[in-house]
């Protein structure tokens, strides 16, 4: 499946800054780049940060003076997703995790899982599945926590949203990843281009690692997940946040897209999955 | 019907300390006390602090030096219940309420009800019935939240409960408390002497505000109501604890009974009220 | 010393809703009305609740239907202050305290004191004066607290403030109770019209108790504290706040006026009251 | 420096439980690993996990059905440390930052550094000299933390400490962290075996990155930091935990020694460190 995605964000600046974004698509296996374009104005360099793990394709940009700086990317895409039958999504077992998954056992800044032992186990505790325990997770969230757009902000965390009950794509996200490890399954954040987004903005779910696949969960149930195009994956936001910002950075505007380019294309959503889990 | 309530508590005490304890029955229109006894050893004056709302009978006693002090209460009471059919526990209109009544619509220290509106007014908020709402809410305390001794200390409030899952009487009572508040349901602690309570100790449980009636609630559904003997009522724990020492005071055994006096007695639990509320 | 205050608060207003109000100055034997005055428009009836302990002149007010509701006060105030030399501010001892000031020890709902015990002691357990120790507390959160308009919200609390370093008006007084109850000096709120605030707004400080008199602190050091009007005293902000709303109530806007009528008036700063304590 | 270290775990397992350790030395280019010596009691297979990065070298353990499992670590190391005028040891630019450094700025689960931006620039935001601040940071928390053996647990953070005032070299190297990353000043948490503490343990300490250096602070102030023997590096004590478990395990006991093999070993404590970072 191609994608067309772009972006544009526009961000005031005053003095010496230095914004590490999070804007670039992915390049893996399963995701080809054709085209790729950022541009800055007024011109400056941007610098690929390297990635030891290749979850992320951070950028850096340094800026002086004050100024309007505006980003825009684009990227022709391609994907290709894997779909899985539920009975082949079993719980891992600690015992044989790869070493590299095991860290995204443990809690994070925004998913304390060792204070959600209790409520995951039972709420979740006993579902015989591991994909049907995710998906309970997804739709008690759904059922639980209102998406409620500007109702929390960069220091709300799971053990927030847990008692207060709105939140964004994030804090869903937050919430689902920190349920999964309370359960000892694997959980990362991902950080995406979503299609019919309302309104359009960058958007963030989670992948859970079982039978062997990380396979992708939405808790806002508001996307088909076959249209997500990959930015990164991480802990929690902090680690793929869209920008983070070292000096005098002023957030102005930004604009989201992502066009199917694939004429054949037949979403699925989170309804749609009932009995397959969806890799990408 | 009477009862015979008994407490001792052994506390070890070094230097000038104060002790404010609740553990004197309350006098009421519907609590009669016909003998009382309060006896420290070794002897010190204990003072009964007048209270302004008949809502306690604190005793203070200053004690000098370094000493075990040994206090041992007991009294005779008689208390009438009144059972209220449900129907007629409507809900409170905040337009109408008592002016007494209104401060236990807000938030105190370990009932932050302003902190769980949402989760309150998600699962609570469409019942029609008062009654049934905050039999509703005492189930849900039931169900979710496990009884566990010694797993919270005198910091842990509702909003901590509300995601820890675990507590003991005073934890399911102030998780109660807040979500009746948050509900617009005025609602206050209650200290009482329990009868049966395995093993034994002073029970906590709450009073919600319905018809104009303070009816009793326990979320622990693990003591008859009809043979709570009340100590006390407050904002929340901190009005109404056991013991709230200043100075050098330590913990070092505590005993306490509630007797049942009359042979005819029928234990009402938490089961055997799903029509009729109770009011001590 | 005579002061003229004014408020007009204007509310939008959809379906049954209650209103309580604290925006009546204090009946006391310090603080004399001589003319007062409550006009709503469109006209509704607000009544005024009965107070227990006198530490509040509340009003409630139900409003029906959808309006814009403007409410004007305005009270011509006499009221006395008292100046006592420090020396005669001795810590209170809680063998001894009356029993009405007894709950001001206790943690509240926005002054956890339980949390702070180690950080009062530390940083002020060791000052002779229990008058210096208060000025202490109020000279450590001004200089470590930002005043931060907009930086904090209504479910803030002190504990909060200690770490986050910014507030306004109310986090201060409750970062100053708190830290005044973990030492055993009982504190209380104080809502009040202050005299020269920019921008005009109502004011809260709060009273610490000491040589049996309850003494005011301003932490924000911005107004004279022989200027203070009071509305009211409470635990926190809770048992005070200028609107407490039940129903469908949104705030519009608000206007607030001091006006000194004795022409001799020689403002009192924090500054000026090293070593006098003033009491209203 | 030569050390020989060692360290004695006994653990109560039931069930089929995997366990995550961290106690063997770190191999480097500055710490080098003459023998080493792993023995499991009853003898189960210990994996040693391939680690990306080189900060740790975890040990899985899969352990069977009921036993009592006594682990026992020995190694003989040598170590270079690095000592770097405290002139170098300049603020880090995030404009020139490595990539593999740019993660330790970012908040953790028990460093939320996101939440104390202003206690940090307040209090540590005008030194000029980064090594210096860092240093005044240690002083602060050695001054204002007590040292509390058993005061805090796994889930106490930064945050936490911040208000409550006690915790162990775990909690202090948590705030220490905490607050470097909020100065933008990258710091990570380092387990070791130390030298003469008492009672011997696994220690906790942190680095911070300056002029391009890892620089190792110890706000405990306890050990000699010329004769810490590093295990591991992480975002925080989540990362190299002495032990993570799944399953049904429980500690029975621990034995940890660290002996200089050196004659000529003289301790560098943090009061020698005035002017010279150390690097391990």
């Amino acid at each position: 499946m191609k994608f067309q995605v772009t972006s544009t964000l526009q961000y005031s600046i005053k003095d010496l800054s230095t914004l590490i974004l999070n804007i670039s698509v992915l390049k893996s296996s399963s995701q080809t780049i054709f085209e790729e374009n950022l541009h800055l104005e007024p011109f400056i360099l941007a610098e690929e940060l390297p990635s030891l793990d290749s979850t992320t394709r951070s950028v850096r940009i340094v800026s002086e003076g004050k100024k309007t700086l505006t980003i825009k990317y684009k990227a022709l895409v391609e994907h290709e997703i894997k779909l899985i039958e539920k009975q082949q999504l079993s719980f891992p077992s600690v015992a044989d995790l790869p070493s590299a998954v095991l860290p995204y056992l443990l809690p994070s800044r925004y998913c304390q899982s060792d204070k959600l032992l209790r409520l995951a186990q039972d709420k979740f505790g006993r579902i015989e599945n591991a994909y049907d325990t995710v998906r309970a997770i997804c739709i008690w969230i759904d059922k639980n926590v209102d998406y409620v757009s500007g109702s929390t902000d960069s220091e709300t965390s799971a053990f927030d949203t847990v008692t207060q009950r709105q939140g964004v794509c994030r804090d869903f996200a937050h919430l689902g990843i920190a349920l999964c490890r309370a359960l000892t399954i694997p959980a990362r954040y991902l950080s995406c281009y979503a299609y019919k987004l309302h309104p359009p903005d960058f958007h963030a779910c989670f992948e859970a690692y079982m039978g062997g696949n990380w396979v992708v969960f939405d808790p806002t149930k508001l996307v088909p997940l076959n249209a997500l195009v990959k930015i990164g994956t991480g802990k929690d936001a902090a680690d793929v946040a869209v920008g983070t910002f070292y000096g005098n950075v002023n957030f102005k505007s930004m604009e989201v897209t992502n066009q199917v380019m694939d004429k054949d294309f037949r979403p699925l959503y989170f309804k749609d999955l009932e009995n397959e889990g969806i890799c990408l």
